[in-house]
């Protein structure tokens, strides 16, 4: 099930997001504007689906005008939509590489295949993590076999997850969360403890919507309770995504992130980073150069639920004028990650990780692209 | 300005704290029942103000009905309301030692005079509390001048909170607000980052609430920001309250608070836990032994807040049918906390720094209660 499709009609089709979990609303992407809409409002969300999603927008704007203005404009208006996510830059770099090379006229054609081509990418990277993922959660299962503590559907294996790195933030499967579908449709007995993840609520309405979804038993908590439930050794490892990986192994992803990293270190529950090379940042040195997206206050002084007469309704949650402040992403240091679940498998969260993710890759593109 | 008020015609009064931040409705004990029901459903909160509300909820109770079945019930049925926090039962013991002694006819005279000292002394707890964090507060101002970043308006000393340990949770002063109500009150410049403290936002309601209401500066960030804000170097120390202490030093306080104990350990900001001698439990030997509250899901789900037509509504989080697990405490290992903020002074979170606390306290209940 794919959460971004291209039709033959050259539109591509999503899910507004911001809709759910309450309705399920089509989002149809025509042009430029759309796609950059759709990133900057949030109807789309999570790394890999806003590179695609961005992909697609700069090939819509080669139909719309195919000029190197047009091409240049689009790319940065593309790239202003959010900061922190390097899939971004990295998908818009890649379509205008192909389509400034070739003449005008072509342009239009080339954007969309090369749109096409990074959205069915993801998916076979999604997939491969999502079989590296399941055979390392395989290890942890007979560790707790060997510890005397088998799995079976009253102590199944227990994940924590935070915020949404799962299907809803990629073209399909997920990246923190493939793993987990695969096992589940393995017939493994799992569970995932799912971080509400304040003040989006990514974690309670979009993961939980979708594990729902998929039948994979799943409790949501606040972002508060993933220490307690790691003392108590009710998590057996926590996934996260990523929004950005820096050479030397730092993780930026959602806010909350770091804290969950050093509750995991402390419990010694290992804590793995789902992580496309796509969303490696090659230029960025360490978590430090990251920049952190601060959004509005107002995602933390106000929410939107359903109110009992069934009507979406937003309420105030603070006293009047009270003062806010909403950083969206931090930053984990690579020492407390446990490694990077990528598409070329597990590799330590290190320079010498990142370089070797980053070689196979290449190698991949290079046979890809080569006749 | 107290919290909770005894009056001369024998009722006390306090704030109904369900209805904070958007009303300011007074509730009036009279009744045991009123006391038990004001507890269990939250309507006072906050580990100190609970022991006082038990104290004046036995004390009715004596007269209601003054015979040694009453008072055992009553003192029963007051510990059953809420597990974790231990003033309740300190100070429901407290009462009844003192009655049980006395004829039925002298109980109710002298169980609400006790109550009303456990009000008075939890007052003078917290103002004891307030100078000796003020005057540690200010080592760290002193530490920052000598780093090259003395304190200005522009740039505070400071400080972050979880849940509410304000004055909200005591009777007067707050426990782990009332070191920086001491040093507002002396000019010093300061900024508190309160945690939204999900899912019941005490910290986005109350903390928030008191704080402006004194004109602290004060911002509200998502439980998620603060591992960020240490990180980052925007915290020069973090203070919360507690809800039981055990002999080793171990804390329970609202759920949470454990990742902000690893973040500041990790960030090399000083974590402090003001902890007035009566929620020390001299009973628990280790914070594995303390009952951790387990709460409904709904107030994870379910959220009320103020509509845009100035309405109360409560909204659905979540998409239909969801689990959720909502443990309202944690427990935060001694190892992490860099000291007790007590009456007596900063002592050490360890078996020796518990036993200096629980012998000085026992020196001045012996001063107070000799002829």
């Amino acid at each position: 099930m794919r959460t971004l499709v291209a039709l033959a009609d050259q539109t591509a089709v999503t899910l507004d997001q911001t809709r759910l979990p309450f309705d399920r609303v089509d989002l149809v992407l025509r042009h430029c504007a759309d796609c950059a809409q759709a990133i900057a409002s949030m109807q789309v969300r999570g790394a890999p689906l806003i590179g695609a999603v961005a992909a697609f927008g700069l090939a819509f704007a080669m139909r719309e005008a195919p000029d190197d203005a047009a091409l240049d404009a689009a790319h940065a208006r593309l790239l202003a939509t959010r900061p922190t996510a390097v899939n971004l830059r990295w998908a818009l770099d890649r379509v205008r590489a192909r389509v400034a090379v070739v003449s005008p006229a072509q342009r239009w054609a080339i954007a969309w295949r090369e749109a096409c081509d990074i959205a069915d990418e993801d998916v076979a990277i999604n997939r491969a993590i999502g079989e590296h993922g399941a055979m390392h959660l395989r290890r942890l299962m007979a560790q707790r076999e060997t510890a005397g503590r088998p799995l079976d559907a009253r102590t199944p294996l227990q994940l924590l997850t935070h915020c949404n790195a799962g299907r809803l933030a990629a073209v399909a499967h997920g990246t923190a969360l493939a793993p987990i579908y695969a096992l589940h449709r393995a017939g493994v007995p799992l569970h995932v403890w799912v971080d509400e993840t304040r003040p989006r609520n990514q974690g309670a309405s979009l993961t939980m919507w979708e594990l729902a979804d998929a039948g994979v038993p799943c409790t949501v908590v606040a972002d508060n309770a993933g220490g307690l439930l790691m003392r108590q050794g009710r998590v057996d490892g926590v996934i996260v995504g990523c929004d950005r990986v820096a050479r030397n192994g730092d993780v930026a992803n959602k806010v909350g992130t770091l804290l969950k990293a050093l509750a995991a270190r402390d419990a010694g529950v290992p804590f793995w980073v789902a992580c496309p090379s796509p969303t490696i940042d090659p230029a960025c040195p360490d978590g430090e150069a990251v920049e952190i997206e601060t959004r509005s206050a107002r995602e933390l002084t106000h929410i939107t639920g359903r109110a009992a007469d069934g009507r979406l309704c937003e309420v105030q949650l603070v006293p009047d004028g009270v003062a806010g402040f909403n950083p969206a992403f931090d930053i984990t240091p690579a020492r407390l990650v446990d490694g990077l679940l990528t598409e070329h498998g597990l590799v330590a969260a290190s320079e010498a990780g990142i370089a070797a993710v980053l070689t196979a890759s290449a190698a991949s593109a290079t046979s890809r692209t080569s006749p």
